[in-house]
């Protein structure tokens, strides 16, 4: 494809010669002669040096790059737009296949694809145009909306409710019991998980994720957030719109988690915490208690600039030890010469 | 049904009208009118004022609220047993379906539930009562107990023994190699793990655990310990009875945990240590070597009184850097002043 | 079998009577009367005083132990050999189900087991001796070469590739979508995962690891690399050849790990870090921006030695902070006196 085209799809200005060849869309490392590939910040332009692309997408023209230029506001965005537009193989509609498990009171929507061993139970709903990959199982009663994908081997159990749009990546159970439990008599009696789960549209689920349901009520996962691989979100969870749950995340139970809020890679929520949204915790950190917004790292989590400093003088701590100690000398010699 | 009735199964005594109508059983923060909640701690005092609830399951009488209590010794465990009587309906039997696959010399006893697309291998036992749904895989020469649930996609593979009334969530494997490698000439070279897992009576494991098999011997996890989700058991670890091992914790190979122990979310567990009963690590926190028993927090773990302590001053280290370099320009001063 | 053969098996030089009878392969502190052990290291010594063994396997003879002996250089790896020996059942070949979903296009090697209620999709290949067990999903275009074992439930997704002898263990997910969106008008799109995963020959990954599938290019594991559970590698990293990841490690997206670099557990990776090679992670620790060769500790990471000093200090920050203020008084006591 021409360049002129291309770049007509992102709605961009050309800066260079419109009328080279443009093969393939790919990532400013990977990128080879005939990509485009685009700059999402100026941190990068190391990586644009040593890469093979033919075109590279900015906010703002470069000067001083042999390579020609497109210019959109987003060029991240546009860059979506792109690999959208020459890769993305749509899911489906393959049909519902005879070799799953469909229960007779299961609903299913035109143009879903159920595919081959997937144990559908009574009382299912599926919206239309959804995809369920092999090895799926739905537990009674739950329902799934409009246009979502379950990859393979994830795991819905009972009674509970899905939006459209949502994405669920293999190996991911929602719905399981939470880790409920009374102690008496030197025995953990177990505390029956009797809620559901609803996690709202256009959310996104990684792979091998926990998503406990409610003791009662329901655990609840808000429109357009999105969640990374191996995340644990415990019974009770509140979580708000358009958060960020990095992955290795762990959420105890009751927590309530606002909207815009980014949790990054393995931090810990403890339970009954409540986070303000667009509130951001660094990587392994961990929150407690009722969090106004602001950016925290460190376990227990504090503000990130008073961490930053702190953490500077932890590692300098011997030193600082060996001061006081010279202090405590010296101290004691001027002490020993007073009258 | 009526309160006087409800009261009875719970073996409590009514403060307030014993004729009121309960509709439902609910956690304080759901609870809407006509439902009974339980007050476990002081501390949600300030939920309950918030709450809808029509009755409260107290352990000592509440003076001044508006609603029918009733007191009990652990409200906790009636609230368990209410939900338990109005809510959960019973797995099973649904019988051994056509589109397993149970080899000839699997034995499965009276009252055996297994859903379409199970694998069971050759010698596997399922005891009497037990409920297999979909997608379990049971590797050969396992057995498992009476009256044990395994939830969908579940792998268990050989020679593992589970004991009765376990309880196995979805995406979860028990038996997998353990992390073993012998260095030679430059590579690691696989120690085979020919040992098994051992899962007594009353575990409950929740979703995408993983639990190695022993390299010899077993891995042994005691009766009645509740191992929460996304957390790694490492070959040969022995866990001792009704310990709680919370969300995302990783247990090292070898090590030993007592009985009673409690393990809080995202701790840390280095190899071949050994835990004495009755001890407690604080979330995200690390144990290594010998632990007596205590209350840890910190990686490495120390114990937590101390850890607290040293927590303040470490988000105050650099005014403490400050003092210091105070001290240090103070003395100098002084020392000038010396004839 | 008599102690003299089985010395033999492993090149080793008995110290002791050679005509015993070995009955079992076992580690110190399972072994019992008629079994082999072995001691890799001093410290165990203490285990093989409360061994029931009849036979160590040893680097240097042991003065004073009243067992025999067989002196090898490398005690693990014969060990090792001894369990493969001994106890290793092979896989397979079990043939291609006809209760498995097998593609027309897929391209099925001589030798190969597929196991009931798998899934091989279009364009799949599978090399000659490779064992996929139930429950496994392969997706479009993946191919896996020979003699590779892929335990129950474990999914592939499209256009993965897999080298030679690799071990998959169950649950874990290759090919998941990178954690990728991008930020416009208040809404996280989505950015296409459109790459690949190359896994080398040799690779060993544990049960429900998640390896995502890269943005654009390949997610890449080197040749030899041992991958423990519950592992998180994001889209476009690269991990070198023979490398550990020991369990519940995070690696965040386009991080560059070098060969035979040690990530003990819990370690977090943060995105864009380069790990050089032969560099050592200590658990729970933290890794960013670029790491040269050395051994690190706490998060964010440091110099091992320097970090265990500075922890020495944390632990004591509350008595530091008591002889400051001593000091600030004793100070001013001095200044007090000055003329």
């Amino acid at each position: 494809m021409k360049l002129r085209e291309l770049a007509s799809l992102i709605h961009g200005e050309i800066i260079g010669d419109e009328s080279i060849e443009i093969t393939g869309v790919s990532g400013i490392r990977e990128a080879k002669e005939g990509d485009i590939t685009f700059l999402s910040a100026r941190k990068f332009l190391k990586d644009l040096a040593g890469s093979g692309a033919s075109c590279v997408i900015v906010s703002e023209p470069l000067p001083d790059i042999p390579v020609a230029q497109v210019k959109v506001p987003n060029p991240q965005l546009a860059f979506a737009k792109l690999l959208e537009h020459f890769y993305v193989k749509r899911h489906g509609p393959a049909g519902v296949s005879a070799d799953a498990y469909i229960s007779g009171t299961a609903r299913i929507a035109e143009g879903v694809s159920v595919y081959p061993f997937c144990y559908i139970s009574a009382g299912v709903s599926l919206g239309k145009g959804t995809v369920v990959y092999p090895h799926v199982f739905i537990g009674e009663d739950s329902a799934i909306g409009e246009d979502c994908i379950l990859h393979p081997n994830v795991t819905v159990r009972e009674k509970v409710r899905i939006g459209d749009r949502v994405i669920i990546h293999s190996g991911t159970v929602i719905g399981s019991d939470g880790f409920g439990y009374v102690f008496d008599q030197g025995v953990h009696h177990k505390i029956p998980q009797v809620g559901g789960v609803i996690v709202a549209d256009d959310v996104e689920i990684g792979a091998n994720v926990s998503i406990d349901r409610a003791t009662t009520g329901n655990t609840m996962i808000g429109s357009g957030t999105k969640i990374d691989n191996l995340v644990q979100i415990a019974h009770n969870v509140k979580i708000g719109k358009n958060s960020l749950i990095i992955s290795q995340v762990g959420i105890a139970g009751s927590s309530e988690i606002g909207d815009y809020v980014t949790l990054a890679g393995q931090v810990g929520v403890a339970d009954h915490t409540h986070i303000e949204s667009e509130t951001i915790f660094g990587a392994q950190s961990g929150a407690m208690g009722h969090v106004a917004k602001g950016i925290y790292s460190g376990s227990p989590g504090m503000p990130h600039r008073e961490w930053l400093k702190a953490r500077v003088v932890f590692a300098k701590l011997p030193e600082l030890q060996k001061k006081v100690r010279a202090l405590e000398a010296k101290i004691k010699e001027l002490e020993k010469e007073e009258p």
